[in-house]
């Protein structure tokens, strides 16, 4: 199943740790370290196999993969060795790389867009193309009557002015070029009615929201450990420290609301109840891509007695980002081959935000998750 | 369902705890927090009700119980002011606490520990009594041919000398006695094979071991997260600084040898390999009852990217363990009256070193023991 | 040396603590744990002795002392068993408290607290009485013309309206009634030219300001390390969760805005360059007394290597502060009978934001102070 | 001044990061951060500048220099890209290293190693050589009564057999050939009578022993900061996690058992009382040259109230080490030709277990080594 994967952020980190990473296990020089899919309870034909994806991608900007992959390399999220060994690969990529297009109607970049994918799929002759949101996150959305009915959109999209904002715009291009959506960002993406109702419509599926790799990880195994055995936790603090692209952009306070939000959802709906505390982001330049988190639980146990837990995580976003990128669109194609559309709730696994009203459990998305693609691997090609 | 919870160790900081605990929830003066039956999926008519516990034991010492009740108190572990309102329910428990016997045949020794027992449930008029080992661990026990035959065993009881470690001896009359045993200790307990075989033969259930409550518990939802997200945890080393009874007790290394390995079991079961490091106890008298735990985690992630976590677990070990030894009283309690015998490995959520082969995953155990409690509640009584 | 304390918030954590400990000491129910003063190095006939020490105050709540120091045992600051044994003397420094005088002009205000310090000298035959401000850190006072030339204030107070912050106004009527001021807390307190005019023309000193008790002490040792080191310091950012009284009133931005600044500022002036990060102070009621700061320190050194040092604060700020008011206290009185007037720059030891110029190295600030006591010694009486 | 470095152990990481980096330094491929003699307290004429050192030394394994140095790039020790610039200058001080003598008598071992310290300081017609002892820690040396007495020794060095540890004869080289010896390891070296004799003898100076360069550098400025407020300290426990080759030679419990004891010393001779818990080491391969650290430290104050503080350090050893070696060999060279024969007491700012009787805080150790400086800069030449 030759199975395209089209990044929207395609020159940034995430998305350059997933394509390097793709190619070096294509060409035997890595282990698949972080794939989930290559687990035994995942593995199988059901799923596009890992040499069998293509990439290709929009950005807005213009450095060369080789670049990025180099700078990547220099901050330890990629080694070195691999950059130079895969050279020629990432020109070939490099090749399938498009500017983002521009245009006074939305309708008009979105059809560029359209066929932008088109052409991608023709030029490898691929089954079908993924299209993966891995761009900066973005300000929150300002609300719009047209996101509510498909047809309304469709009428405003024509009109001059910004109607969607940039992950929207995306998710509607690949609905209506028939590709499966996944938005690994906190933005809009496919999450409006409109969207949704193109997507039902056009059959195909969708996943998200905010990968999640990092503190809210640990919470989704931490929280349910409290809630299993009773424990009333009074505080959860955190503070994240993070460098890098992304770290900036979160600096701005718009986009740190909309992340930070889904950061605390975790624990107000596993423990039933929102302990005090919050969680912080901040931008700190000499981090770089490595982040560092720090928590407090404060919480009391029988007769009241209080107790403290504390953590701290060191990790690479772009290197626990970059495998599930790779698994999402395997399993995403996947369930698009077997006749899924419209939202896949069962990849919560993979999200601070996951879409449905599911539980934030990791061991209950992971079920759920196994489950998932279980029956893809038996059901209807 | 009158129910009978027998301590064997019933002066200890953990016995202590639990019974003041039960008698202030009788009493309406502390919340549940921490007792696992009282969640939603848990609770239940097929358990006995916290009010319907009945507390007797045995111990070595004589320090009497509100002595040791104050000291808790004092020390932070449980708050006065229920210490001084439960004066008498604790005057009246202190009436149904024996010293261990003594004889030169261990057969003599079980006898009247089989004697106190049925003099327990009479005096109460108890449907059954759940004997709960909550000792000081013991050694290693050495090895003796009469342990894995229950003929043989029988006949070397008889003769003079040690054929059983306490907490064996402790067991072996509870069975004869028709009583459920639990072992929330390291210790053997119910571990051999000629006392499996009277525990059948008596159809009698019996559970343990080694009460999950601290540092353990954190890694049995860690090291599945790592698991299912494939990321390659390379080292995992920890200290555990405590102190009180158990810690001293601890800081003998033949008892601290058990007690590391079943703390390290869950991570080679869990993760399919052994990462680097140790576990490490150590006793520091001023930490008191409370126990302070770190654990370093280094992984490795996609294209072998090195990362970290650690965590500080400060905990109350006898507040985490008490709650958890009403538990399996109720819960043992009610297996028994649905004609269970024999070993319960469906407990494996409250132990370091379960019963049976089942995963070391605590999302897994839970289900695991959610299910056994519902079918307890709608199978024969 | 008969010594008045006259504490300026009376009824507050702090101040309830110093009196508690105070009362204790001298009763000999306590060792003199924390009282800098009572190391070999500072002890001696320069200074007051403890038991020399008689307390009054000013507070705007009216919370009994008794009540407020029940509160304090409850929360773990204070041994209960101190404060049933010093009912009667607790009683008595009841006494001495009085509301804060209120009034249309500033002038009235001062005037009345001048005839509270003076009666309270008089009633207990005080050698000298220490003013003392542990009241809730205000917010950033406006700035007033009269705030720099002392005719002009004493003309602008004789008018209606606020031209003074209430700690200003306290040091103003400490001043005038020839009583040295300490200020504990970052509010304006003296650090006004008219008011220091004020304290040099009458011979009064002063000192401040905000007790260093936590992160920041631990910060005044760890950055001179790195600075003597020659290691380069790229991020320092750290988190103050904390609850109590205190807690409450900087989660107000503008006291908070005041307290985090001088926080910092100890680091740039130890390592002449200010790394990354920020110092953020968060109230979380459950965190009580007790204070929780974490600070992440990231530092490169030979050639580059990057390196980092994390550290967990858990102290409870009242029975850090309390002996330290003490012995502010102490040596206030003693430089007072020496002749010393206006500021004093060598107690920095003892704060966040010293007066003066002076480094910001615990050591440094060390050998100051006990030069200063030393030469008090030896001084003109 | 033209100064001589003589490495014992000169292939090992520490020797190697001392090379390069002053290599690097010298062609101003980078800054001095680290450096110690480059902050303004201490710089000036009085020392030798960093472009005035020449590098020779010993080792008994024969990796070549430019290995190494990749591999300690490869870990993250060095910047790839200084070792590929610095090729040639690694290659010319490869000339100047030598196997370790071997010989049946160690007079004659000792001869040799005169004879190529003496070539070495001819070749390069440097003013003086300092030997530096960056070898592998040894076992703790068996007691000889030779020790004691020089005369004694030199007739015992004659007879078969050894006499003397590694360490200490290459003290006993340095010494005889006339240079000053400084000790970084927790080896014997010259801390036996009769090498002091020697050196008092030849008015050559020696300094040691044991770098201080990781969490005990931190207990030096914490554990003052607890005594200078008259904290009580109640327990500090720290486990160390290291990798690298100096891991794995300390994993062998008698050269452990050395350096847990230096790493203790700090706080019994700084706090004044010891107290609990201990210093563990612990090999830990993935670790690499890269040392967690983790102490625990509990403390009590005002009225016995319980606090705590923890931290963790993650260094780079060897990168921590290095600036030291360079500035250890300046400041004794400076010694050395300022007349100085014997310890170097003064230089206990930079060791573990320094020579002398004087303190453990950093901040008063500085001090004194800041006045070292200052006098050897105006001293006889
Ligand atoms: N790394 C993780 O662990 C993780 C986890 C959850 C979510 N995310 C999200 O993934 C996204 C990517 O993270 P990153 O670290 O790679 O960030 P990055 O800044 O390195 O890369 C983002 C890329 O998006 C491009 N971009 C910006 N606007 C665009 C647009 N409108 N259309 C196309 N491209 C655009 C940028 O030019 C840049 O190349 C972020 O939104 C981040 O919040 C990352
Ligand atoms: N608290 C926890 O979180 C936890 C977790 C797992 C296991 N455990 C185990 O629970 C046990 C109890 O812990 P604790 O903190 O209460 O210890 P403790 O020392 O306070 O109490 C142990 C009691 O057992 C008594 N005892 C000793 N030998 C006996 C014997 N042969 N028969 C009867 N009584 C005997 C002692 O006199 C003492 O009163 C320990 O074995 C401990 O390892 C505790
Ligand atoms: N505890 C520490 O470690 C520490 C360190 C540095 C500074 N401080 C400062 O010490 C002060 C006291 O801290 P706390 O924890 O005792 O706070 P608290 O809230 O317990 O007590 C403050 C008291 O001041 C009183 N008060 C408020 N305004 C007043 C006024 N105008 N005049 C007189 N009294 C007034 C309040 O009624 C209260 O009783 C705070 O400003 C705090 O920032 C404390
Ligand atoms: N790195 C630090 O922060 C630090 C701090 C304090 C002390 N030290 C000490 O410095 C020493 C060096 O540490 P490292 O990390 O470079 O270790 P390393 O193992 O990398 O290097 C030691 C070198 O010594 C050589 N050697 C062994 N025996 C020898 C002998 N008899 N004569 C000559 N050479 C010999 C070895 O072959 C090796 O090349 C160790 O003793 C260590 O304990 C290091
Ligand atoms: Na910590
Ligand atoms: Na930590």
């Amino acid at each position: 199943m030759a199975t395209g994967v089209w990044l929207i952020g395609a020159r940034g980190s995430v998305a350059v740790t997933s394509m390097v990473g793709a190619l070096a296990l294509r060409a035997g020089l890595a282990e698949p370290v972080g794939c989930v899919c290559e687990l035994p309870q995942l593995r199988g034909p059901a799923l596009p196999g890992l040499s069998e994806l293509v990439f290709g991608g929009h950005d807005v900007v213009t450095t060369p993969l080789s670049k990025k992959a180099e700078a990547l390399a220099a901050a330890g999220v990629l080694p070195g060795r691999l950059v130079t060994a895969l050279t020629d690969e990432l020109h070939a990529v490099e090749d399938d790389l498009r500017p983002v297009p521009e245009g006074d109607r939305q309708a008009e970049v979105a059809a560029a867009m359209e066929a932008d994918l088109a052409a991608f799929r023709d030029r490898h002759r691929l089954d079908r193309v993924v299209v993966v949101n891995v761009a900066s996150t973005e300000p929150a959305a300002a609300p719009h009557p047209a996101h509510d009915d498909l047809a309304a959109l469709v009428e405003a999209l024509a009109a001059p002015g910004a109607v969607l904002p940039p992950s929207s715009l995306a998710a509607y291009a690949a609905f209506r070029a028939g590709c499966p959506f996944v938005d690994f960002t906190p933005s809009t993406g496919a999450r409006l009615p409109a969207l949704d109702e193109l997507a039902v419509r056009e059959r195909v599926p969708y996943a998200g929201s905010d990968g999640k790799t990092g503190e809210t990880l640990v919470k989704s195994v931490l929280a349910p450990m409290f809630a299993m055995r009773n424990l009333a936790v009074r505080t959860w603090s955190g503070v994240n420290l993070l460098g890098g692209g992304d770290g900036a952009n979160l600096a701005d306070p718009a986009a740190n609301a909309a992340k930070a939000a889904s950061k605390q959802r975790v624990l107000g709906e596993t423990l039933g109840y929102l302990p005090q505390g919050t969680t912080r982001i901040e931008y700190v330049d000499d981090i770089g891509d490595f982040k560092t988190a720090w928590d407090l639980i404060t919480f009391s146990g029988f007769l009241g007695t209080p107790m403290r837990m504390e953590f701290t995580w060191h990790g690479c976003d772009s290197a626990l980002a970059a495998p599930l990128v790779l698994d999402l669109a395997r399993i995403t194609a996947a369930a698009h081959r077997a006749g899924r559309g419209g939202p896949l709730p069962e990849l919560a696994f993979f999200f601070k935000d996951p879409l449905g009203a599911g539980g934030h459990s990791l061991a209950e998305q992971w079920a759920i998750l196994c489950d998932l693609v279980r029956r893809l691997g038996t059901g209807p090609r």
